[in-house]
């Protein structure tokens, strides 16, 4: 599979680039069946990586994780009907079951709020059983119609999806807002990508959503990608689920809700925004393999203390907790594993030669930077641990560098248009609040809001579209 | 949800108190959706416990997670003949994507073979590429049409298939016991439920396999539960999905193939063989809480004192490793707790009241055998971790003598019937090898052939259907 490395370069043709790299790593596979994919054990190893990292953060504060029905009744999806008319073009139905027909349709799920949401309603009785905080990992279905793009448009995708309950408004805001925060530091903390937080405008919302709290990355093509979402929904789905509670007042209230997702489509982020023209860059605390050991036998030293000493420096870093892999297989040259582990995105190379045991020393080879340094024996595991932490930063500063890069303020939308042209990237400017100059401007540009900060930043000039008074700066930006 | 403890005696009514269990300890609940069903906190905790412990073992013996799609063509499911005729009559099918009807109706993946295969297909050409090691958790869907038992029969359920391919014969039937040793440790040294394993006959084999091997556990009813299966698929998928390698002989060859599994089922059969009339029992290893600590406030004492005890309390266990709750809820009495604590089946309580703060000590209660067990506050650590062994091993044992109990050798047909009438269980019998008297005999008794033993144990008697020579001793029973 990775015989061929990678043939474009990033800089010159993204697209190709990304799809060269996430099928010649190994990363993933398009299935047999379209707009389908194969997660491969390297993706899936750093899915697991993201779901020991999430799975921490929510079960510290409270979220238990289950797991609900795949199938949904369509009269169930009808019930909240803006929620109903956003889901039901992308639906996919099964319509008979054991070579019967079905009296009703039954939806793969889209997203689930509406069987969960059957579910609260039935185990919600008292204040006492608040709040009712659920974490589900599974996989949805989204019938997409446009070109298929690994980890970022395929009808199947893996994802989290949280749903909560409470008694008062003021927790579902508290509860948004802690999912996004812990959002935030899994996607800049970990996956090493930096990110703008705020609301989406209405027409950008959920559907079914009071409001909407979202993560946006900046690609290197320019164009921004939704990393995950944190919705408040008020009391829409309570209403029309019947989710009632009898509170301490002893009289009956609608309960306050969430839900928030993030999905597999941050490994393809990860990609996009780490990787370079030799293939993946995995930043450390998301790599399944963080050390490749190789050894490199040759003439004049017998390749058994080659080998030995291989596995005592896989030994040493291993049982450092350092996570490590020996590739000691007979029938690929050095120079192939090189180039297949640099592929497959390994933050660190330790390299075993004849002069390394000459000199008790091994050598070590940077990913991002592709930088070689000579360590002594002794001091490997330690020199080791701090690199991996002086990659981690590193990869996260340079994208924060060029998301800081990509947001340029506009006053008018001749320079609005300009900046979209020829640089791209998240574009500050001034809007009235009227959905009929964001649809203008989507409809001319192509481009959305992708979000209004949370700390209103004053309008430094009118409308872009309509010259009328100007209410907020937002975040405009081409989206993935 | 479980104001209400059960109200019928296990030996009694053991449907419905199996039903009242699962339902009142919250460990799941009916979905809206007929024949499904939701896994609430505490299943999907306990399901959470058996995928990180099957994880460590799969990965140390070189497996990789992965994850293939959810829909399968129908014409993959028709490539293997034997294994369609016995899966299409369960198979849900989607036929519409997107409000569009497709083209080629698309199987929910009632077991994975035929999307995998496909693929090995494609990424097997040397022997360089083998083995394949592969596994998926997910869930599937398989359209039942008997009566709904949460666990045991649903319309989709979790569970794991792993899928693998081999160069050779033999490194595939290695495969199959090497998995089935494994999931027997798993069943064994932590569910706490021994089992009898074996080879399946022809009749009741994997369609699609050339054999099955088994893993069968005994109810309190007498009858067997297969908790889990491992096949060799010999070269039937390789044949007609072309997976083919060129040899180190630098030959074309058909891989051999394996694939094996468990699911949330095992789960049902804890419940079965370790619950009593309180509720769950849930063994030590597997319970995802192992202590819960309840504070007993009591009037001579004051509150404080007694919740500071506990706190103390539950942080020493905690941090000694111990999996410890807290439950200092004030809108429930102790009273309350602990038959909640019961019902949910955690393995020891920890009571601290007025005399257990005076004399410094903590008492200690034991789900298994409900022996209360006073400790000084110095040992309390030590003695929990030793008790927590104490009821592993107790609830296997007494499991384990029920099993043995629950085995009869039999030397006729009119023995056979009478035991399975009489005491149920497995009764080892002597057979032809001959696939009418397996058939007659469950058509007249429900009775299958659970497992033929490994280890050939010879027969006692003549066939006991037909009368004629006996090939083999092998164990019947009626099942789950």
């Amino acid at each position: 599979m990775s015989d061929l490395g990678v043939t474009v370069k990033k800089s010159e043709n993204l697209s190709e680039w990304y799809t060269q790299v996430v099928l010649k790593s190994g990363l993933a596979d398009y299935a047999p069946i379209k707009g389908c994919m194969v997660y491969r054990e390297l993706s899936y190893a750093i899915w697991e990586k993201i779901q020991q990292i999430l799975n921490e953060k929510i079960k510290r504060t409270g979220h238990k994780n289950v797991y609900f029905p795949l199938l949904i009744p369509e009269s169930f999806l009808r019930k909240e009907a803006e929620h109903f008319s956003g889901f039901v073009p992308e639906v996919a139905w099964v319509t008979i079951g054991g070579e019967k027909p079905l009296e009703e349709k039954l939806a793969i799920r889209p997203t689930s709020e509406t069987i969960i949401y059957a579910m609260y309603a039935k185990w919600i009785r008292s204040w006492r059983d608040l709040p009712i905080k659920l974490n589900q990992w599974c996989s949805v279905v989204r019938w997409e119609t446009k070109a298929t793009k690994l980890f970022l448009r395929t009808r199947e995708f893996l994802w989290q999806e949280g749903h909560t309950a409470h008694a008062t408004k003021e927790e579902a805001d508290e509860e948004v807002m802690e999912i996004l925060n812990e959002y935030k530091d899994l996607m800049e903390n970990y996956l090493a990508i930096p990110v703008l937080i705020g609301r989406k405008s209405d027409s950008e919302k959920f559907a079914g959503a009071v409001y909407t709290t979202t993560l946006e990355a900046i690609m290197p093509d320019g164009k921004a990608l939704q990393m995950g979402t944190s919705h408040n929904l008020g009391q829409n789905f309570s209403k029309v689920f019947d989710i009632k509670f009898i509170g301490k007042d002893e009289k009956e209230h609608y309960v306050w809700q969430t839900s928030w997702g993030i999905s597999t489509r941050v490994i393809g982020a990860m990609v996009m925004v780490h990787g370079d023209d030799r293939g993946l860059v995995i930043p450390p605390r998301v790599a399944p393999i963080q050390v490749v050991v190789i050894p490199i036998p040759y003439k004049d030293t017998s390749t058994e203390v080659i080998m030995n000493k291989a596995k005592e420096v896989y030994e040493r870093l291993q049982s450092a907790g350092i996570s490590t892999h020996l590739d000691d297989r007979r029938e690929y040259t050095p120079g192939w594993k090189f180039n297949d582990w640099e592929l497959k995105g390994v933050p660190i190379r330790a390299e075993i030669g004849p002069r390394d045991v000459k000199h008790g020393q091994v050598t070590l080879a940077r990913r991002d930077t592709l930088e070689k340094i000579i360590v002594k024996d002794e001091e490997v595991v330690e020199v080791v641990k701090k690199l991996l932490e002086d990659i981690q930063n590193n990869m996260f500063n340079r994208a924060k560098r060029f998301l800081e890069e990509m947001i340029t303020t506009v006053k008018n939308y001749d320079e609005f248009k300009a900046v979209l042209k020829n640089k791209g990237g998240f574009i500050r400017a001034s809007w009235c609040l009227s959905p009929e100059c964001e649809r203008k401007i989507k409809e001319e540009t192509g481009a959305t809001i992708r979000l209004i900060p949370f700390e209103k930043e004053e309008p430094i000039s009118n409308c872009i579209y309509c010259g009328k008074e100007a209410k907020e700066m937002v975040y405009f930006a081409r989206s993935y």
